[in-house]
Formats: structure tokens, C-alpha cells, sequence
């Protein structure tokens, strides 16, 4: 029987999760895509957008609302900026494609910069601004959804925790990657504690009357970090994406719109060429610096020692590279059933 | 004789400021570029970035540090991007032109975003972003100085508070308007704390030995909003701006390098063009649509109400632009010193 320490290899729980979304209708190569946003994410131990999502995305096509083979078309095209209307795809199937012409543009130009309508999750955002870094480049990537963070100041819904992904290569090291919502915790922190039934710190959210709680299982909505700062870049974040595709997801929701609230997002990914701009090894080289100067400051107390943005999710992943990812006792019973109803073998280990 | 509450009309106040540069040097219209910036960031009672910074400007000058009429240089050029080396201009000089210049190729391609080498003082960044929002475009602008703020999980100073600002058009409504620092309280804040002598709550800054202060005199770095993501946003502002033009900013001072700590900034100022992607009224309709629906909240407890970034500023312009903007005393002395020294007549009401 499998515990809560089963641990699968990653090339297996891809070629799981690759043939699950095949039979669910994907293109193979869509299939791909998607398993691969997924087990990365499980590889860097951010579990919450890891394959345990697979049941979330069958429901998602069971309903109609995800589409495995959308009709994806590119409305606008400069040699710097591309409009595409992803009609409902998944996340990582019109995601992936656009970041490549993103970088192609970036290339030529020195920018690349797409907005996004109407995808389905696009899963951990670093993914896509890593991609852009691989290729000597600077990755940005923004999503919005419909809402579930206060405003600054308010005790009700009014905007998403956007999250904002930046990645820059690194020599020596790993390249630079920011990954965060804006909110103060991300949703899955929520689902964790929930999970583990222990409370969370005041402050993190609010319940359905807009009353801080530090019950999980009340909260109804996140708030922002820094107040008004993460509350701002949520704003904007829907201006830049949302708005520029013209497909609105918080006011729907402010008028009580039907169906405000169900799942679907617009994005921004981009790509800024070094090269274009300067010596592209000077830069990584840069780059490691401060990444060594940061590490060598003298930690605050109660830290044993200073972390950059996306180190300790590197940390995880070196490990279960080779370990393999542990996957909770929830999280396979989800797999089990996608198994099950489309009949692909568990990958060895469950 | 002048007191805490003179009140001096923003374009006599406009006027003066002109003057004074023009005679330090500047072009006419650099200094027209320079006395705006200030001005408006006084108008907008963001005093920190208003006037009381000439005398520090002049300081700037007199060391040679800024010069009034620098060998400003396009080293890259592409149809949608810039590197502009600065020569050490003054903010606003070299800015203002650059911000038109990434108007002119978002019009043309979507997009322009120029990074800008060895700037001096850019003032409030939000005066960037506004007007390409005034254009009918989304504007971006960040900007990085040698380090000021202490790295989460870090005792010592190793980032500095990088601000961004993001502005998009309205349509009833003025721009939507972010300009916020990566700190949790902007530098500016603890100025006012010691002219007030008030103390500063826990959690803004460190002393020298990297200890949590209340005393704003005893300050010596800023601690980041957010923890881990102001910290990394600030981490990846310095790679998309001192690092894109080959003039790292932290790590010569990581590494203890002469005069790395003298003030110099790296920028980038970008514009997205809204009617390339999408109908500009509607966009400016609903960019109306998130305040109307953000205002019309329930405010959390200890508010009256919930206000949208940039609100607040925006009420002190409406009423500093009829009842002329206040000059506490020491911004006053400053005005008279630069009065006496270039013969300029102080603006009425002084």
C-alpha cells in the first residue's frame, strides 16, 4: 500500500500524467506541455500546482469549461507583441507555445511580450519565465483569475492574488527566480493547513463576513502582502492582462454577473533578449554576484542563514531529482482514479 | 516672515525651480523637465520628491556628480527597445525624452521599453509612468540605486528599496496609478518621522547592528514589504535594470569597492500600447469598472473607506492645485539659499 512517503520518479509521473491527459483528448504534444508544468512544479516542491491538480483539470473538461484541443488564434502581431485568444485552453498548452514566440521576438526586436485570453490554469508561473532565462533572456509572466483577495482596506472580495514570476540566468548558479502571489499566503498554504488541520497566522485571510480568522477552514478570502502595495500590483495586473485582451474578471464579478466567478485567466508572458543589450556571460556573471553577496550578509535573528528568491524551492527539487517526489496519501488516490478511468498503470512506486 | 503653512502656487513654485537650474547650468529645457518632476510630485504632497530636494541636486552638481548638460547617448536601438547611456544627467532630463522615445515605438510595434545606464535622481517614477498613460498606453517604470534596505532574512543592508510604477488611463476616472517602493515604508516616511520627532513603528527598519528599531535616528537600513517579495522583487529590479546596461549597482558594494556607494541609478521605462491590442475606450471604461467596484467595498475595520492607489495623492493635487502647496520651513530655507545664491526671487507667498 502506498503511504505518505511513496515516492515516484519524475520521468514516471510525467509519463503518467502525459498519458492521462492524452486519453482525456490532449494532442500528445499538449499532453506534454501539461505534464510537464505539473511535475515541475512537484519537483520544486510546490505541490499545490502539481499533478494532484489532474482531477481539478478532468472536471474542468468534463464540464466543457477546459477545452483538450482549443482553437487557438493569434487576433494581434507586431514584431514585438502578439494578442492570442487561447478559447479555453489548458494553461501550459497555449502557454508554452506562446513564451517560444515571445523569446523568437525578443531575439529580433530585444522584447518580446504576449497577452493571453481566456486560458485555463496555466499552473506555477516561474515555468514560463524560466524558459525565457534558459535562452539568455529576462522571463516575465503574470496571470489574473477571478477574484479571491480583499482589496487594501476592504472586507470583501475585489481582487485575485495575481501572482508575477521573474527569471534571469545565472553562470555558476541556477538562474534568479521570483515566483509570488500577491497575496500574503499563497491559496495553497491554506490547503495545507487545512490538510494538517492546524491554524494559520492571523492575518493571512479573512472569513465570509471580512473578519480576520486563523481558521483555515473559515477563511473566504486572502489579503494582500504589504497592504496596499500587494493589493496595487494586483489592480494593475489585471490592467495589464485582463484589460488588454478585453476580458474583464473582477468587474463581471462586482455586478454580479452569472458565471463571474468561474475559473479562467488572461496573461501576460514576455521575454527581454540580454544580448540586445549587452555581454550576455558579463550578465550571468552579475548575476551570480548578487547572488553571492546577498548570501554572505550576516542573517537576522531566528534565520541560520540568508536564501534568495527560489533557493530553497531549488533545494527540493535537487533532491528529489534523485529521490524521487513524495506524493500524500490525497494526492494519490487522485491519481488512482485518473488511472482508473482511463486505464494507465500507476507510475511504479504507488 | 514665512511660517509652517505658506502656501505657494504650483506654477510660481514651477517657475522658481526653473530658474534655479537653468542658472546651475541646465538647459532651458532640462530644467523645464527637472522643476515639472519636482513640482508635480509636490503637488501630488509626495513632499519627499518635491522641491526640498534642489538643495541636495545643487550639492550634486556642485561635486560633479550630476551634470547639467551631459553627453546623453542612444548605444542600442531596436524598432521596440533602447539602451540609453546617461552621462550622469540629471533624472528628469534624460527621462522625460526617453519616455517619449518608448511612446513613439509602442505606437509603431506595441511596445517600447528603454533601460537608461548612470541616471541621477529620477524623482517620483509615477510622473514616467503617467504619461504614457496619458498617451492612451499602460507605463511601467522602475529604477535602482545603490542598496539602502537589508535582504529578507538579513541583517545588513544588500538591496536597495527599488520602486515601480505602473499607470493605465481611465476613463471618468483619472489614471489608475501605482508607485510604490519594494520597503515598507518609503525612505521619505522616516525623514518625517525625525522632523517630527515621532518614533516609527517596528518593523520598518534596522539599526546599525541589523536590530529592529523605533528610533527613525537611529535607522539605518529599511526592511522589505513583504518579507521574501519585496526583497525579491527588488533583487529582480536590479537585474532588469542595472544588469540589462553592464552597471551593477549591489555587488560593488558586497564587495567593498570605493565610491560604490555614491548615488547613481539605473532605469527602465516602458510603454504598452493599448489600442494595438484592444478598443482604447473600453479599456479606459473598464479600467473606471475595478475603482467603481474596488470603492464600492464594505471597508475593513479601522477604515471609512477603501481607496485605490494613487487615490489619496490624487486629492491632495485636486486641492494643492487651487489652495497652492504648503512649504514647512526647512523646505523654505532650502528655497532661499538657492534664491540668494543665483539671484532668483523667491516665488509669491514666500
Amino acid at each position: 500500500m502506498a503511504d505518505q512517503n511513496a515516492r515516484v520518479q519524475a520521468d514516471d509521473l510525467k509519463r503518467f500524467t502525459q498519458a492521462v491527459f492524452e486519453k482525456a483528448g490532449f494532442t500528445p504534444e499538449g499532453a506534454e506541455h501539461q505534464a510537464d508544468v505539473l511535475v515541475w512544479a512537484n519537483l520544486r516542491g510546490v505541490d499545490s500546482h502539481g499533478v494532484q491538480r489532474i482531477s481539478w483539470y478532468l472536471e474542468l473538461l468534463d464540464k466543457g469549461h477546459m477545452k483538450p484541443r482549443p482553437n487557438i488564434r493569434i487576433e494581434k502581431e507586431t514584431p514585438a507583441v502578439l494578442l492570442i485568444d487561447a478559447d479555453y485552453s489548458p494553461g501550459p498548452v497555449v502557454t508554452i507555445p506562446a513564451v517560444r514566440k515571445v523569446i523568437e521576438k525578443a531575439r529580433k526586436v530585444g522584447i518580446g511580450w504576449a497577452v493571453i485570453r481566456n486560458t485555463l490554469h496555466q499552473g506555477a508561473m516561474g515555468y514560463y519565465a524560466l524558459m525565457a532565462a534558459k535562452e539568455g533572456m529576462a522571463g516575465i509572466a503574470i496571470v489574473c483569475n477571478p477574484p479571491n483577495m480583499a482589496p487594501y482596506g476592504a472586507r470583501a472580495v475585489g481582487l485575485h492574488n495575481s501572482p508575477i514570476a521573474i527569471c534571469v540566468p545565472g553562470q555558476r548558479h541556477r538562474p534568479l527566480m521570483l515566483d509570488m502571489a500577491t497575496s500574503v499566503a499563497a491559496g495553497g498554504k491554506l490547503d495545507v493547513a487545512k490538510d494538517k488541520g492546524i491554524p494559520i497566522p492571523l492575518g493571512w485571510a479573512l472569513d465570509k463576513d471580512g473578519k480576520p480568522t486563523t481558521d483555515p477552514n473559515l477563511a473566504e478570502m486572502l489579503l494582500p502582502a504589504g497592504g496596499g502595495k500587494g493589493s496595487g500590483l494586483a489592480m494593475l495586473f489585471e490592467c495589464l492582462t485582463s484589460l488588454f485582451v478585453g476580458n474583464p474578471l473582477l468587474t463581471p464579478v462586482y455586478q454580479g454577473k452569472p458565471n463571474a466567478k468561474v475559473h479562467r485567466q488572461n496573461s501576460v508572458v514576455a521575454a527581454v533578449d540580454i544580448a540586445t543589450f549587452t555581454d550576455l556571460e558579463q550578465y550571468k556573471a552579475n548575476a551570480d554576484g548578487i547572488v553571492d553577496g546577498i548570501k554572505a550578509l550576516p542573517p537576522a535573528e531566528g534565520f541560520t542563514e540568508v536564501m534568495v528568491p527560489g533557493e530553497p524551492e531549488e533545494r527540493v527539487y535537487t533532491e528529489r531529482v534523485v529521490q524521487g517526489i513524495p506524493l500524500p496519501e490525497g494526492t494519490i488516490l487522485k491519481l488512482k482514479s485518473a488511472s482508473k478511468r482511463f486505464g494507465i498503470p500507476l507510475p511504479a512506486g504507488l
